[in-house]
């Protein structure tokens, strides 16, 4: 079922009937719409693994801790659904919100400690948020898989732990970091920084490379590898340190004294008032 | 794949073997063993509605409030599995704890505002664990349609409430009580009592009953309904009363003035050390 342009539905119930007849396997990729080369690269995946491509686009309130961040949230479905026509998605789900959260709805999925450090730490709420908007589209769409970029590391781990612990039919697959030419991993909250903050922000990868540089180097102790990352960090006056982590990357535990496995280095900055995130995997070959 | 002994799975792994070609629709009914007629009763509901039922036999810690009462807890899985026979059943799923809550787990579901009165009250955390549970359940099973009996009231209205809200594609199906001649609500609890407390127990069905008589005569007010019910089981003394209600048969919440719409009338009430429920909805034709 593959066209050139989307199906864009509106309700659960007109997603129910576009799937009724969808080719298996099924591939879902959440997103909360703004897209961009970051989310063409997880469509790019599904369409090359799944038979049927969904694309949901929603902004989810429940995951804003703040209302002025969720009103300052970028919307756009027109470029949106240009955007999945391109890609040969099949069916754009942009639910209102009641239609997600019906009336009357009162269920929230709660990760537990995967999602208590780190952006779960700086946001409260956050993940249960997360948490329940994810197993509500899982169930909404019953995919036999749903993309996740690296980039928004601890969510990817937290959206897997949670399909997984609730016994879900869906493998959560995640996907590489897309980047600008100069390192800055993509968001759509770029958009929002000035152009001087723009130019200074790359110094997130930079401070990562740093620590992969020391990891490289046989460095496992965690407080230093945070410190690699914060010494380039304080180097750019523009940048406010939010977090500098180094966790062990299957329980997102921070690395006390020697890391003993694989570790999730991740940090958060303000530059103005838009806050960025960035993460690298580091693991012995 | 209807067959006179049952499969029986212990693990998610062989659980999802069993059901990759399995006839659908499939109807799961989601039990704790000790099988009465109660159960038999949901059993035969699937069995005439779907190609092949599923029956999950599963004591679930995370719903008892109490060690003591966990422990009390029957278990006896080979009669359940000669129910299970008997009434055509195609697959027993008997999970050990950590098949359901791998290590490492830490995703529960809350189930709002709908599980925090009655038996919400009375058992802290105990619709958490209901809920995470079921949902556990009906992702690792997948079925079209899941059965709970109308005596767990505020289950069955806590289950259909989850189910819906995170999107799931399971119908939950609620069935009527099952009683004994004298009007016992079946419960794997009855064994527990007493003779003398056995003797005293229907006195729930009678207050029920009463309710019951007050709203044929016109009774609307949520007052007269629960004093008509506290009367009755005043009178009888082996029955400590721990609530009575009436409330929205919809969010459950408890009638102050006069019912607009149909009421779920409950109780909960002591036996000795044997805590039973019952409930009642009362309605317009």
């Amino acid at each position: 079922m593959i066209g050139a342009i989307p199906l864009v539905v509106r309700s659960r119930e007109e997603l129910r009937t576009a799937l009724t007849d969808a080719s298996r396997p099924v591939g879902l990729v959440p997103t909360m719409g703004a897209l961009h080369e970051g989310h063409a690269s997880l469509i790019r995946r599904a369409r090359a693994e799944n038979a049927t491509v969904v694309v949901s686009v929603f902004v989810n309130p429940t995951q804003f801790e703040t209302p002025s961040d969720l009103t300052a949230y970028p919307r756009s479905l027109d470029p949106d659904v240009a955007l999945c026509a391109a890609e040969a998605v099949d069916i754009v789900f942009a639910p209102a919100v009641d239609e997600v959260y019906p009336p009357g709805t009162g269920t929230s999925v709660h990760p537990g400690p995967i999602a208590e450090g780190l952006e779960g730490a700086a946001r409260p709420g956050h993940f249960v948020g997360v948490a329940t908007v994810v197993a509500i589209l899982l169930g909404l769409v019953g995919p036999e898989r749903a993309y996740f970029g690296e980039k928004d590391g601890q969510q990817l781990r937290v959206v897997a732990r949670m399909a997984f612990d609730l016994g879900m039919p869906t493998a959560v697959v995640g996907c590489p970091t897309v980047r600008e030419r100069d390192g800055l991993a993509m968001s759509s909250r770029n958009a929002r920084l000035t152009a001087e903050d723009r130019a200074a922000a790359p110094v997130l990868r930079s401070a990562l490379l740093a620590a992969r540089a020391q990891w490289l180097t046989g460095e496992r102790d965690g407080t230093a590898l945070r410190d690699a990352m914060r010494t380039v960090l304080a180097a750019e006056p523009r940048a406010t340190i939010d977090y500098v982590s180094v966790a062990d990357d299957g329980d997102l535990r921070e690395i006390g004294g020697r890391a003993a496995g694989a570790v999730l280095c991740s940090l958060a900055a303000w530059f103005g008032d838009v806050r960025l995130i960035d993460n690298e995997t580091l693991a012995d070959r």
